[in-house]
């Protein structure tokens, strides 16, 4: 069953590994590894590095976290398996406050999810005991907190079902998602839609969160200079550049 | 747990449950759904739908299959959860063997997976008792048939490792492959790469050799002007087309 150590991609089969793990002990849904299938394919036509427009993206997604009055950061199965750490050091810069939020929900996953959280460290996770819906989605997908996800004005969603965004932006809240598929529909209806891979994601809008901290003006500035559909049509010519570059002499 | 009826995706996330239950019944590595999650990327890119340069190449591909003096099919976890009539209505077509192979190789899977092509109605099934190996790999995913893979001049790998494509050319084997990424390592060592779902993949190549069988000008007309380049640059022009497309008035 191991993945011989010789093979070149071993690093990407290393995290494939972990997130089939995460599955078997019930973090992960198993269609989160499609998702991340999907998502592996984006980074790869990306260089599987941060491009020029998903770093202003997380610069203006920082930007909105600090201009937030009840900033959120969200996380499902797949990014608690990827990067707690990272969600928890982001949710500390801010702060705002986190809530466990998933498409497949459980009692025993979401439970599974937020105790695996407070095993890293993480303190208040919302999302035990949902006291709101999200208007227009059916089934329980709709559930949420009303002192989280329901009464945020800016929130963050990692690895976001398009549905679930497109209710979110429909509410009124700026809706910054991290999905490395620009054409998502999640990407498309996102406020900032951010396309790179969720670790580096992290440790960007992080560090812009200190960088920036109490400079008003610069978020200020940095808000008014964003554009979601500019950003996306930089990032799609990106993958276009890189898939027609074996072809240029 | 059940995805609702009225998500605009609901035909792509049965798929995924299919698969996600196959993985349950021991049939598909959970890193299978990965590599699933990856394809569906890439068919989003192309529409979808079967595109010119990968229906050109299932001409060819069947081209080959008729002119081979050993050819075989091959089939792994993810290619038998999706489509095992498809895999076996080509190999009565063209007619070639049979020959389960996979990455992550257990003798309870490989049991599970003939077994499973037999209760669909398969014979001959090969795979079973691997007498041979494929030269410059390491690990079990070098263990193959004599009388099949290894003996074969023609084979076709549906969603091949990269790492056991190369083996196989440097067999000196035509290889046609079926992987919707046509920058994989795999379509880019393929003397055939095609890039289109495996069920319209299967479809289009049995019936083009239904069509081609016993046209032997035909069928050297069609391998003499097939290129393996030529159809993957045209594959990623098609997708640049479609990515470009919401951003062109």
């Amino acid at each position: 069953m191991s993945t011989p150590k010789d093979h070149p991609r071993y690093k990407s089969l290393m995290v494939r590994e972990h997130l089939a793990e995460m599955v078997d002990e019930g973090l992960v849904n198993p269609t989160g590894l499609i998702s991340h299938g999907r998502g592996e394919a984006f980074d790869y036509l990306m260089g599987e590095k941060t491009i020029a427009p998903a770093l202003a993206a997380e610069k203006a997604a920082a930007a909105f976290l600090l201009r937030a009055r009840n900033p959120i950061v969200c996380m499902n199965g797949n990014s608690i398996a990827l990067d707690p750490k990272g969600l928890m050091a982001l949710s500390e810069a801010v702060p705002a406050r986190m809530e466990v939020n998933i498409f497949h929900r459980t009692e025993e996953r979401m439970e599974a999810l937020i105790s695996y959280m407070e095993s890293q460290g993480a303190r208040g996770v919302l999302g035990r005991e949902p006291d709101a819906r999200i208007p227009g989605l059916t089934s329980d997908r709709a559930l949420c907190s009303k002192a989280g996800v329901y009464d945020s004005d800016v929130i963050l969603v990692p690895i976001e079902d398009g549905d679930r965004a497109e209710a979110l932006i429909a509410m009124g809240k700026t809706v910054i998602s991290i999905d490395l598929n620009p054409l998502s529909r999640t990407s498309k209806a996102a406020s900032v839609p951010i396309s790179d891979e969720i670790t580096r994601a992290l440790a960007n809008i992080t560090m812009f969160v200190r960088e920036l901290k109490g400079k008003d003006a610069e978020i200020d500035a940095v808000i008014a200079s964003y554009s979601s559909k500019e950003t996306r049509r930089q990032t799609i010519e990106c993958i276009c550049d890189s898939l027609m570059a074996e072809f240029k002499e």
